[in-house]
């Protein structure tokens, strides 16, 4: 397709890449862009030339902010007791819009996944592991996935954090809100029964 | 959700309005965008520049180019006898992929749509009458969507261009390439059947 030249086959290709893009719906993405050249297309390429200047990943917990230490991390609000444990920080951002948690984050940039060739190395469970041996932290909380690969991540966490002197958690399984019990697998079910709570 | 700050939560909202993608798939583009930063977000702003500074509407035909006469209409190859009318950009491209057509082409900018307010004044209507008019041009193919708004726009400019000396034509009607009868409309089958060819 060389009718519109180089330029925006180009920009098509970069947008297909985005995750939720197609090369079918990036066509669409980039001529939508060109015809809000100023609406759209002067504003996005200044927000992402913004995001390259000043958007880092913290140093501290994997999130990415415009500083580091992050604002989560600095926030003296923030319970320094607890350490949340995620796997990427689409789940930080997930959590803190649910405000399910006043605890720190740690994110470790992936899950385990043998066949997918992620190992211990590829994600920040050494750092994590020191982080749990400071005085101040007394809960880490494994809000990893209910996969094989999250659940076999957060068994590897917490067989390492037996020498440290914090108690190890995980979300609980249950019906989510709005859930309808016949749509669910028998695995939540049971795990809902077992951890029923008073009415 | 203030947890990443105003910087990435602008960046979110400009993705969001882009076609094709959600505030929760932006909001997974961001974060793809920001891990892959030299590889993705940097090359994508550098283009989305490149298309503000070079990207322009051709003044005679609506499509966009780096050049207005754009690349098709200055195209010796093309027939300038045939002017396939479209919508939008986006069919243009696609009567393209498809080689479709050897002609020139005129964008309309949309359909009539009276329930949008969408009139003859907003479309390049005027502008394709006086093309039409012009001495090499025999056929003006009318390729708009099989809708209502799409075919009361082909009646409308069939109904203009009677006093110009061009034949009017529209695309058939017929069973899509891999289509299963079974699937179809019956207005589809009818017209498939009626405009049947020799096999
Ligand atoms: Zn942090
Ligand atoms: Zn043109």
């Amino acid at each position: 397709m060389a009718v519109a030249g180089p330029e925006i086959e180009r920009l098509i290709q970069l947008l297909a890449r985005l995750p939720g893009l197609g090369p079918r719906s990036a066509r669409r993405a980039a001529l939508h862009l060109i015809k809000k050249r100023e609406a759209l297309m002067v504003p996005l390429a200044s927000a992402l030339q913004v995001a390259i200047e000043r958007i880092q990943v913290c140093k501290t917990c994997g999130n990415i902010d415009t500083q580091s230490p992050c604002t989560v991390c600095t926030d003296p609000r923030r319970d320094p007791a607890m350490i949340v444990v995620v796997a990427d920080v689409a789940d930080l951002w997930a959590l803190e819009r649910a405000k399910a948690s006043n605890g720190r984050y740690h994110v470790l940039g992936g899950t385990l996944s043998p066949l997918d060739g992620v190992g211990p190395q590829d994600l920040t469970i050494d750092a994590l592991v020191q982080r749990a041996h400071a005085p101040e932290v007394q809960e880490i909380i494994l809000a990893l996935n209910a996969t094989v690969d999250g659940q076999t991540t957060a068994h590897y966490i917490t067989d390492l954090l037996q020498e440290a002197n914090v108690k190890v958690t995980r979300l609980a399984h249950g019906v989510p809100v709005g859930g309808e019990l016949d749509y669910l697998d028998e695995g939540t079910l049971s795990a809902a029964m077992r951890q029923r709570t008073l009415f």
